[in-house]
């Protein structure tokens, strides 16, 4: 009962669905959760912490013998981490944010897919002459960091640039709808961040969850407020949507004085290790409008596919009868 | 050959195709091409006015015997104009960007349907509450002015909580992937604008259109910076995408400064009176990257629904039939 697609063929599973690489949120209990469900289950594993990997890794294969794979950030990682990581035999590796060159040669001599997540029309023109075996094109709507783009026109003009190479979705999409869009937009797929912090097997707080349940899209926004208050590594080019809080409403656009006021910094720091929601950072997309309530991986994996056939089965086209 | 929807039900078109009522750029010619060919036409009558309605119109009615109908901004909108519009008998009135309530009464004792088009899920909530006939959802991608959300996740939303009214998509739609990500989404069809600035028919210099098609979507903009720089009305809520251009990379994030600097809004003045392309407001959305070239509006109307039956056929769907 699945959708095919050139995703579905290259990998051997059945639903063109990924989880997205949520840093520090998608461990192995949800990678796992999604591949034994027949999507690809990707860990979040940042720049590559070793002994978080280690320790997801177990907890994964644990749970599935399906393939999974790993989603590492481009800015942080370094050359014997992804050695490391490759050794570890995922089905794909996904590289994103910032520039996937150094990494293209290890990951496609060990004959594993790699898909590069891109932002801009020219991320994603490098990403295929360098050799991606597949291109996520990420809008804007996404949780967590992105860039400027909409999802919905980003997909085909990206699909437009990569000829045979499939093209995922990214941003967004939370149910079968949005998966439907993907696909007819000429995607092989969607990548689904959002949508699956709303299952048990995130690694997330109950206050965490529900705030993610609660919220909708309007209490999200976009910044570098949260990476500023962190004095994060996080290349500038790359806003974050989150929830907004009582500390992003303060300091939305104005970044820059933040930088500098280490007062504010300190009450940042001080309100995160308190665990108070008016600081706590809580990377969530647009996709917060669409979720209704916390279910399991397996359940979300399965509705978004049964979802989208009947979503692209409810549209009447009548080929041969126009309407009187 | 049609894709049949509540909206070309409800109106008895052939195509859930309209065209997006675009300031001063959608008039007799363009709106009554749209119409002839199966869509809808919608005059972009801005606030209203009488002279330029009455002489479009009559364009109109050369071209077609088809319905069409007219767009209004809500903000810039007093009663006895709507009222003069209403005694044209268009098919359909949209009024956009602001409060709809003062209008919705006249439109429905004239027994025409009223589409509102917001940005936000709390306007969709008033819209439909008002009794909204049609709701356009909008998202940040499209062209002209608007507000935040991506198109691709807000659809959904405002389907979500639209019952059994009609919604549909604008924002990034430019060929028949998008109409059926629209439709797949839950969209009775597509309000489409920039898409249909790249045609004879449309009310644009040759200079104009010759860079909308050379565009792409990181050569555009989202802010107030034109509006400030013509003191324009425009309520501070509503930004607008726009081409970038010399004037726009330099006040883009300083709109507050830009105000009150008459020497820079004179110099812009000067620059749009000698037709300088550093200064030229051109409204256009992210969708000029799936723009190749200048088309008759007919053809575009077609090829768009001949693409969006063709992409919703192409996912291979196989009920029953797990891939291997
Ligand atoms: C909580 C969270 C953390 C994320 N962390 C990462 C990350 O570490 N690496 C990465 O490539 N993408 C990360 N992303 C972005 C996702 O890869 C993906 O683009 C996004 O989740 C898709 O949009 P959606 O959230 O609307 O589904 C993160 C997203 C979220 C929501
Ligand atoms: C040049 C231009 C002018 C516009 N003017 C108006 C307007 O006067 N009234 C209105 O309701 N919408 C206006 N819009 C917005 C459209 O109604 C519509 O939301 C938008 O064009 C859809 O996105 P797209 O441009 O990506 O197709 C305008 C859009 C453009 C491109």
């Amino acid at each position: 009962m699945g959708v095919r697609t050139a995703l579905t063929d290259l990998l051997g599973i059945e639903h063109p669905i990924v989880l997205a690489p949520m840093g520090g949120v998608a461990g192995g209990e949800l990678a796992g959760a999604v591949s034994e469900a027949g999507g690809l289950g990707l860990l979040g594993a940042g720049g590559g912490q070793r002994d978080w990997l280690e320790r997801e890794i177990d907890i994964l294969r644990a749970r599935t013998e399906k393939p999974w794979g790993v989603g590492l950030l481009a800015w942080a990682l370094e050359l014997p981490t992804l050695e490391w990581v490759i050794a570890q035999r995922p089905s794909m590796i996904m590289v994103s944010f910032g520039d996937p060159a150094p990494f293209v040669q290890s990951v496609r001599a060990a004959n594993i897919p790699l898909a590069v997540q891109v932002t801009t029309l020219s991320d994603a023109r490098q990403a295929l002459e360098l050799g991606a075996d597949v291109v996520v094109a990420q809008g804007a709507e996404a949780g967590g960091h992105g860039e400027g783009r909409g999802t919905l026109p980003f997909v085909p003009a990206v699909v437009d640039v990569a000829g045979d190479t499939p093209v995922l979705a990214a941003g967004g999409i939370a149910d079968g709808r949005g998966l439907a869009a993907a696909l007819v937009l000429g995607a092989a797929g969607a990548v689904i961040g959002t949508r699956f912090e709303a299952t048990p097997e995130a690694l997330l707080s109950a206050e965490e969850t529900a705030a993610i349940v609660a919220a909708n899209a309007s209490g999200t926004t976009r910044d570098r407020v949260l990476d500023v208050a962190q004095d994060s590594a996080w290349p500038r080019r790359f806003t974050a949507r989150t929830l907004r809080n009582r500390f992003t409403d303060t300091w939305h656009d104005k970044e820059d004085a933040l930088r500098f006021d280490s007062i504010a910094k300190e009450e940042f720091t001080a309100g995160v290790d308190r665990g108070d929601m008016d600081y706590l950072p809580i990377w969530a997309g647009e996709a917060v409008d669409l979720i209704a309530g916390v279910e399991p991986a397996a359940a979300v994996v399965e509705r978004i596919a049964d979802e989208a056939r009947w979503a692209l089965n409810s549209v009447r086209t009548n080929p041969g009868t126009p309407p009187d």
